[in-house]
């Protein structure tokens, strides 16, 4: 047949997996975003509307993606996902699970462009590159999370002080960066106070980025309150980060078990599922008296049954907070007890 | 400072270039395009207007990069792009390559969508992903483009036939299923047959996917020449092309060479380009009776020219083919004499 | 000059460091050693001086790799060796951390042959093979250590029931495959007791392999005690170890320590090490009242003392035992506090 | 069963085959060499035996590896060999073939110690570590092995002057380094020539180092003579290099067709072979009129005998040469004429 001479070619195509049992974050990057912020005439230092935008892309990835993002945080034209330890998708292949997320982001960007700027017609196809960073236990993913958002508060403070001197200073662009320059953060404070800025004050969003995470509701009765308090939503959350409440530790304690050390029956359950479980399939059938292809096929489907409720949980929401990440209440706020989900923790 | 004691994370990123002078393809898929093609009605077995949005979604990609990708093929929901066998694109970084490609080829795709489908809204955003496989050698890089036409026509004549049946013959999708079950090209050919289908007679487009090539036109008065002299060899090689007239004969010839194993200097001056400029700047310093550090500026100087003369060439032009890939004639048609030419070809 | 112009050549040697933070196992295997113990005649099931040979150069490749590789497990014609989750050995590099254990191994097992077997002249140069495993957790590294001794054990039991059917039992090789086809457990241990064999009575190092570990004896007066408090401990985790006894059990506590998690700060000091320290380099320099250049050197010089006290410390021997290393009790029994060392345990 | 439960951990260990269709270069080098020519009191500048101790050793890798390895390379304490294109070792695991080589050479190396050094212990068991280098094309590992090559020439030069310096000049070694500061190749030469030395006359293995290849004897009569000639052997093969003589002809003849880039179709053959094959099957089945299982069954057949065929080869014999490697020569003379080898040369 005519493509069976060719077909060699498909040998060159490597595998290129993660090691199993590790966390993998998927930063992705606004690729020429200081012109295409100036085509569009986003709003300086920071366009709410942007942002919203970025955040509306990121929230379609992380709703795509139930059960295998568990968290991402963004600022600016950038957006981290991090996926579980124990991540099945695409058999942890970097290459699809990297272009799959860039893909669905750009896609929802460009998709949702319309929405939050229905008067400023995309001028033309806006892109982001990513790429897939492996960390081995969560202590260093926080704090790669703990990174990403002190740098966004350096960079939002430097911006904000620049575009100070520039639009209420009356500096040019070279005489702004000329002011700052050796400055220290409280050097920056006191020229912001001099126009009547409260650097504190301004919107959370901009000096603390934007947090994403699952949020387990509560059942019954307690559902609504809960979700309403949430819901009201990103605006409270928002607020709420500032002066820190209860909503926001809500989520941030189903968070922090989210990223908690999977257990190690977990990890090997995940990790080392299909191997270990063939290897003992042959007692699992004897113990249970049924036959080795019978025990595999009643492990198929309690697998894809555990994939399936951790895909479709409705009792799962997606949280948008602007809360602090760097001290340790965001990590350590314990989850809601274990008597209120239907699941243990450490499968979310 | 703050962010300082989580910066040891970026240790985390680890390199992932491609190996030099090897030629990249970037395959890019349609992410559930079976579900996707259903929600927006797609004619079966093709729709032009669909095949034609993936071709300008393509043709975004290639003028982003042009110097950079020599050549694409697309068939159904799937499109390939090839870099330069010296590429220096993102220093050959496999994820940045990857993400960037898929990025543009999917903003580029819900960017257009309105263009090819006016009164079809996009009903979600569509998502693709893709890989990045080396080839290290001409032979095998031209194997990997026969490949993917050969399967574009096993596939579309199976389809074809298969619609022709449901549509036509007004059998179920399961009863044509078990219509073609064991049979071979010419049952198949037969059948359109009597469905007076003259398989050969379809559009070029459905049956021979879609070429992307690079055009060198050529100055003033040689150019109608040139052009007349090299695309009446080619008449044959791209019978197939149907609307594709002369224009396409000389872009196959240039596309050719554009594949054609660079020459040995090239390879050397391409690839080793930093380490070995850097060893040889005294010899070149000495040489020209300047100092190291001037004979390293002029260096940069031409590098960049060069890269800004292939990136921004003006006498390059995207040609859209439909024409046969997997005989010889595509890839041996001679290119335009050099003479006729401001650069020489191995450097397209 | 000559060499110039090809110097190109070192771009295609590509990194391959491995990730930071993460412990790595190579694993080496004799090559082709069912002929080569042949040809040398070694005793079957288990040639002890075969096996010591091995665990020599075993020995040796720890000692060269002292503050590096912290633990190894043997068995048969293979050996596994631990390298610190945060080792720095040739930065990471794969290739150069396997070929240089598996040098170090092939070199040391044929310059001790003749101290083995001083009547046995080697035939040929034997040879063996390697890989590096990466391990994201303690628990996982565990678990590998696990699954290698639970393989010598069955193995083991295997070979032993076989032999004893052939040597003993006069059957042929083939007629001895024949009888242990589908046996469990309990048959071989019949049919080994029918030879007048009792398994738990063999060598522990045939039944348990062998582990080396890094023992920290103790200064002075506490040492005895230390000593015999925790071996007292350890009498039931080591009872298959025949020879070795308290000293043994001491090791075994410091071995579980030396696997343990490193803590987060210790972490970011060996991982981040070099990026983070330049980042703050300013700080400290501020602080301390000296600049930035005294900081590095005195930085520098501190890393290099801290290694030298790890490689050549001389409060650390070496220890070879035959021990469970399945069981808990290997993993779990405490170190010596740490008032008795002058190191913290985690920096071992 | 004991070992089922921990044997997930063997999904820790990922796949690093190398690309298919390209050269690999494993280059060893010695680990301490300074120290250990030192602890055995090697001569200097050039030791001969402890360099014909090398080469003994690579030309048991090479014998081992018979049909994988088709040249080498060497000079002071490394050495580099060059594996087929469509080498098929270990299915082309980087770890697997690096170590096995590393090991080889290292085993070698110490087993051969006493019959160069029969009065020199061997104070400690030597090692080495290596890598392993892709690459694409065969000007590409040309330019590699003139590298080599080029250095060779530049370091002999270097320290064949600093020793003369040393040795007969009575410099001390500091005192010789700084003589050396800023020389160019005239100027040592000059130096030599002062202490009476002509560097051109000095021993070919010390100026040009050693390359190793296969050399294919031709039939019947004509071997004998043949096969002295180039046999009297390294005696004349050395000498030979310096006047340039037929034997090195032959010999690099043999060797530069080896290198050839294999042929399109047998680069089809060797890298796609399996998957290639697989789809394929039927129709030669079919065409053949027998089924696929048989054909399948033929083709392992011929496969095995192909590789049998390369690695006993009768008429292929290890060469040892000291000659240019820079210059075309080497790499251009043509290769016995095909009638007079009972294989296609490019299958060497």
């Amino acid at each position: 047949m005519a493509g069976t001479k060719f077909a060699y070619v498909r040998n060159f195509e490597l595998p290129d997996a993660v090691l199993p049992s590790t966390y993998m974050v998927v930063r992705i990057d606004g690729k020429g975003f200081h012109k295409f912020s100036k085509a569009h005439a986003f709003a300086k230092p920071n366009d709410p509307l942007a942002l919203e935008l970025m955040n509306e892309a990121a929230r379609h990835v992380m709703a795509q993606l139930k059960g295998q993002v568990t968290m991402a945080f963004g600022e600016s034209d950038e957006y981290s996902f991090l996926l579980r330890r124990d991540a099945t998708l695409y058999s942890r292949r970097t290459s699809k699970i990297t272009t799959h997320i860039v893909s669905l982001f750009t896609s929802a960007y460009v998709f949702s462009w319309s929405r939050f700027f229905p008067t400023t017609p995309l001028q033309y196809p806006p892109t982001f590159d990513g790429r897939l960073v492996v960390y081995p236990s969560t202590e260093i993913v926080r704090d790669y999370f703990k990174w990403r958002q002190a740098d966004t508060h350096i960079n939002n403070l430097y911006n904000t002080t620049f575009w100070a001197l520039v639009l209420q200073g009356g500096q040019t662009e070279s005489e702004a960066t000329e002011t700052l320059r050796g400055t220290f953060s409280r050097d920056k404070h006191e020229i912001l106070w001099r126009f009547g800025i409260n650097y504190d004050r301004l919107e959370a969003m901009f000096r603390k980025g934007t947090t994403l995470v699952w949020y387990r509701s509560v059942v019954e009765g307690s559902r609504t309150s809960t979700s309403s308090a949430s819901a009201g939503t990103k605006a409270d959350a928002i607020e709420g980060s500032r002066t820190s409440t209860s909503t926001t530790g809500s989520g941030t304690g189903t968070e922090a078990d989210a990223i908690e050390e999977t257990s190690s029956s977990t990890a090997r359950q995940g990790v080392g599922q299909v191997d270990a479980q063939r290897e003992t399939l042959e007692d699992e059938a004897a113990r249970e008296g049924i036959t080795p292809a019978h025990a595999a096929k009643r492990r198929a489907k309690a697998e894809k049954q555990r994939r399936k409720r951790l895909e479709s949980a409705h009792d799962l929401e997606l949280v948008t907070l602007h809360c602090d990440i760097i001290g340790d209440a965001f990590w350590s706020i314990s989850a809601p007890a274990p008597a209120e989900v239907d699941e243990p923790q450490d499968e979310m």
